[in-house]
């Protein structure tokens, strides 16, 4: 692919496609930013300050011994188990491993200063240690799973702002959510899987191309991108119990988290396999289903994962997420895109939406189940809200809680979703057309293939393909001109 | 490949190669299956049930901070090392990674009630926490070690019953040589490698294909086939000392476990790249050799991982290990497939037989020579028999208990394996025919690659090939159509 | 590629490049020279040895628990970051791969014994636990980085050859500058990457090819190839915090030392986007950058990495690195080639060199603004030098060692690197021609791709490519002829 492109497609500065100027000015405008508050108002924290320590500290009870492990395993999934799940189109594999690689990094370093000033923030200084990190991989998360609505049809210089916008909204949410309505889920199911899908389907809403719902020649798969995909996905399925039991409390409640995420995923996948031989015409499985629903258990036991839920209904909340999930990519993805506008890239409404709506009424149950019989005295630390000395507040109450939380992360989501897509339709952000989306030809210098390159003589591709483009002419043109 | 399969190829429901109603039937059976009795006997351990915990648990000590980092990486080695490993042959890279992703669930899930019978039941449930996951871990590796010698040849439908079958007779042989015989494994060269080898050679002993020995146009290798297994190897490289040392003693036991395999590992590496050249017509490297003989060292190690062996015979057991593997390869292999039927895709014989032989035998010596001076009062730690307050078995005894461990280990494993072999020529387990081997084809929605897309119009086999496959047409086509 | 080769190229025994010989002798050589050395002198540390472990021992404070997951982390940095990292030349995924397998595995090997004798020799032994293991892994980095200034030009035979040679300079140097100059280098700038880099330009200097820089047909990538080298550089990156404190002292010194490499890096990441584009002719990103210059920060930190810096200055670092970084390959990397006959493969004067500088000034800063003001009595830990009771120096005298260590560093290790680039120019060393270069035809036996089978009647090359050969024939034609 690419063989034909070496023409002038531009309108003009304000549709190009080049990054040679806007990337570069967005990105030291953001370091500049980063940098200047890092400075102003980061510190260390009480565990990586040098001054603190005394006599008395025991060097290995620092807290990074508990948290490095498990911020090293989130890394994994992010920057490995992301990319390589991204990098499933035909010709958009630099794209889906680099652009999650950018938009990470990014996320990343904003959500320590957003979320450190609403969770770390005190004698006027944001106090860093690994433990913020671990957080902001939240945020990152979350950013990532939303870039799957868009994939392949937004520039990099679209995600960072993507990125600048969801994270704060992001912040608030958990702030709300978290810190005020304290509400019980260990693994995000609610705060991290549904805004991260809701804001993304309202990114998704407000970029609707129509000519994208007739089919595109570059979103398919290759049998190489189809063996990346599932390496991402096989890295995402390892250390998904890091990740839902991360931020849990110590001790037997962390041990539950991991326990149930593995048997949660362990349930959907072969769940996943079943129902992909059913539903395919020709009885054979498809390699989305594999990429793909595998995964949903690992959200389904999210709101939930610390709790007395017992192995057995782990096992059956993976299977009823991934039976979910799976139908919604057979017959909810295609009536989204066609009737509501929500070109859903990678079906994050059904592995992060479907799922976590089950995992959030899941986790309402277990907490109206939630006793001293099963429990002990340990109720009241899972349960912290149920303290009479503290908020004092009955299952029933919190239950209460967990929906208005459901609500509100659900609305905040979509509106702040439909802002930021209404911003990232701004000129100069190097939106693709809708030809050059899930082709890396755009944003990358393209090596060519050893076969293309010894068949370069024989271009590949009609004339009435080239009729596609708009032929204007420019005065930079080496700054926009796309050579194969 | 593929272009010129649209035709039926199917003698009739029982051996279609459809999976759309039996894996269906199968999965779903066994999620039943394992839901039940999971709802029924299996319950939350000491370090995992919140009831237990009170004010004089320490949660920092929770038994989870032991043992997560060690199965972790075990998963790792589980689902990312031997997945990638298995996806080395041409067309069957979907089969060798995603098959392997499909049994390595269910065998793990499986051995959490297999083994929790065996060795976690009490009070009428099995007790659950992480331990038990690693313990299924190694059971899991087991089925997929076997899964190495008719890898390409099974149906998936085929794998699962296998790996149902498997898994008790596993537990089964550890029951009695972990319990009863209370053999020095800390590696497990004797319980899971050469159980593995064992049993996988009697399935494959029954699943002989005579027309494979001359051959088959699909069981080369790519250029990026080569470079996923290697990945793959370099995964099981890395984390193998974790592999190996997961469930020996605390302390200096685990220490000493973590440094031999390093180094076993280490010598076998540098030892297979010399004898690959060495061996090798034209004076090249194989990547073959660099994909299997380089990870003997692990294997050879195993049976006396613990051991005061001292590095020096480390390094000499990777050496000779990483021999006896390579003249397998060489020189047993083809005889054992052409004389004694035993097809052996990925040479486990050689990987695993061979050198979990010559680990089985440096585990005597070890042992014999074990004493006092070497340990001091460790000694009745590492080798808790010898303890006269417990089974006050001598060194000569024990050494003696090792080799009926030896026997019956193969014994076990070799009739089980042929059992489940004749088990697996059952009707409607949807066996691939001799000419869909290593094809990914046949289970699969394979995409077209870029290439064949632009090449379609032109069929690329001739008409002798399409002569092979037998003409029946059925009634439910949609069900059992090949289409490429 | 390799479709016309089917002709002999040799000429005599003296320079041919078949391994079959002459890498089994050195191997097995080397591997008896090993054996040797570690039965008569490397026993079992106070962590390892059974014998030393009594009632009072507390298994679970074993360093092997706070060692080993460092070192795994960096076991997987050097075989699998490094491996694909290097794996992005078109048709030497292989060599890079593969090669990178063997020189790291015979380096840690040897690094056990050399620097065992500099740091762990007591009682007339080498005392060997996980620690040896991650000082060994330090010292296979600086092997495989400057393995990367001759990437594609070296036989394995001659990797190994300089592995011998460049662990006992470093060990020395190390030596000197550790125990005898004491400086601040905890990530190991000064020491890994700069030795490393003035070493590898050592050898390549010698190594000198004119005929390359007129470019090379195979020095090219692919899509699959830089996808894979990406997916090294995020390896590197996710454990590149691990690799930095490996180290340090524990406890907040760690904990600083990961906050910051991870803060470095991400600066990195983004300056080399904005970078890359600006830079690009088209404005578009290239791979390149994305796989080398966003890890410029990780080694900008390295020598200030555990000091009370801040984390915006960890910030500034890693924009300052990463500029250096991306300058040098598009400026000075060519200059170097063409003028001082530096042809550095993989631009490690860039990634190594250029950022190590900038790091050691940092580093020398950081010690001249070290005070108990910000440091408490924690300064005495960090900077241990400035004990009264101790060497009892001022910062300004440790200043002044900083920069004897970086002029003593640099001129060991680029004669070191002359030295050995003229060792390696001996015959017998199986060094590639000019023409195979880059190319895995020569030292591995190539899969033929399907698409090259199926078009193997067409031969892709020219005949003028054919008469670049020289037609000598040869007594052994078995051993040393290369065929397609």
């Amino acid at each position: 692919s690419g063989n034909c492109l070496s023409i002038v497609i531009v309108n003009g500065t304000k549709n190009s496609t080049s990054l040679r100027v806007r990337l570069p000015v967005l990105v030291f405008a953001l370091e500049v930013l980063v940098v200047v508050l890092y400075s102003v108002f980061v510190t260390y924290d009480d565990q990586t300050n040098a001054l603190l320590q005394n006599n008395k500290t025991q060097p290995l009870e620092n807290t990074v011994y508990q948290d490095y492990p498990f911020f090293a395993d989130i890394q994994v999934m992010i920057f490995i188990g992301f990319g390589c799940l991204l990098a499933f189109f035909r010709r958009y594999g630099f794209g889906g491993m680099v652009f999650n690689f950018l938009t990470a990094t990014f996320a990343i370093q904003w959500a320590i200063l957003v979320q450190g000033f609403f969770h770390f923030y005190y004698d006027g200084q944001i106090h860093l240690g690994v433990i913020n990190l671990i957080n902001a991989e939240f945020a990152c998360a979350v950013v990532l799973i939303s870039f799957g609505a868009v994939l392949g049809k937004t520039s990099p210089v679209q995600l960072l702002v993507m990125a600048l916008l969801e994270v704060p909204v992001f912040g608030v949410t958990e702030w709300i959510v978290v810190e005020h309505l304290k509400i019980n889920d260990a693994g995000g199911s609610i705060l991290i899987h549904l805004f991260a899908c809701y804001f993304g389907l309202g990114v998704t809403f407000i970029l609707y191309r129509p000519s994208l719902n007739e089919g595109h020649s570059k979103e398919g798969t290759t049998y190489q991108s189809d063996l990346l995909s599932v390496l991402g996905t096989l890295f995402l399925w390892v250390f998904w119990p890091s990740f839902n039991c991360a931020l849990t409390l110590r001790g037997d409640d962390q041990h539950r988290a991991i326990l149930h995420t593995f048997i949660g995923l362990s349930a959907s996948t072969l769940t996943a396999f079943a129902l992909s031989a059913l539903l395919s015409k020709n009885g054979k499985l498809s390699m989305a289903d594999v990429q793909n629903v595998t995964l949903a258990g690992g959200v389904t036991v999210g709101a939930s994962v610390d709790m007395m839920i017992s192995p057995a209904v782990a096992y059956v909340l993976g299977m009823l997420g991934c039976t979910a999930c799976m139908l919604g990519y057979k017959y909810l993805s295609p009536f989204l895109a066609r009737r509501l506008r929500l070109q859903d890239q990678c079906g994050i409404h059904n592995l992060h939406g479907l799922t976590g709506l089950i995992s959030t009424i899941a986790g309402i149950c277990a907490i109206l189940l939630a006793s001293e019989e099963t429990y002990g005295p340990s109720l009241y630390q899972t349960f912290s809200y149920r303290l009479e000395a503290g908020l004092g507040r009955t299952a029933k109450e919190q239950a209460l809680y967990q929906v208005v939380a459901l609500g509100s992360t659900i609305s905040i989501s979509a509106v702040g979703g439909v802002l930021t897509g209404l911003v990232l339709k701004l000129p100069y952000l190097a939106s693709p057309t809708d030809e050059f989306c899930f082709d890396d030809e755009l944003f990358f210098n393209v090596p060519l293939d050893e076969d293309q390159a010894s068949e370069s003589q024989e271009p590949r591709c009609s004339e009435t393909q080239i009729t596609n483009h708009q032929y204007i002419l420019q005065s930079k043109p080496a700054d926009d001109v796309i050579t194969s």
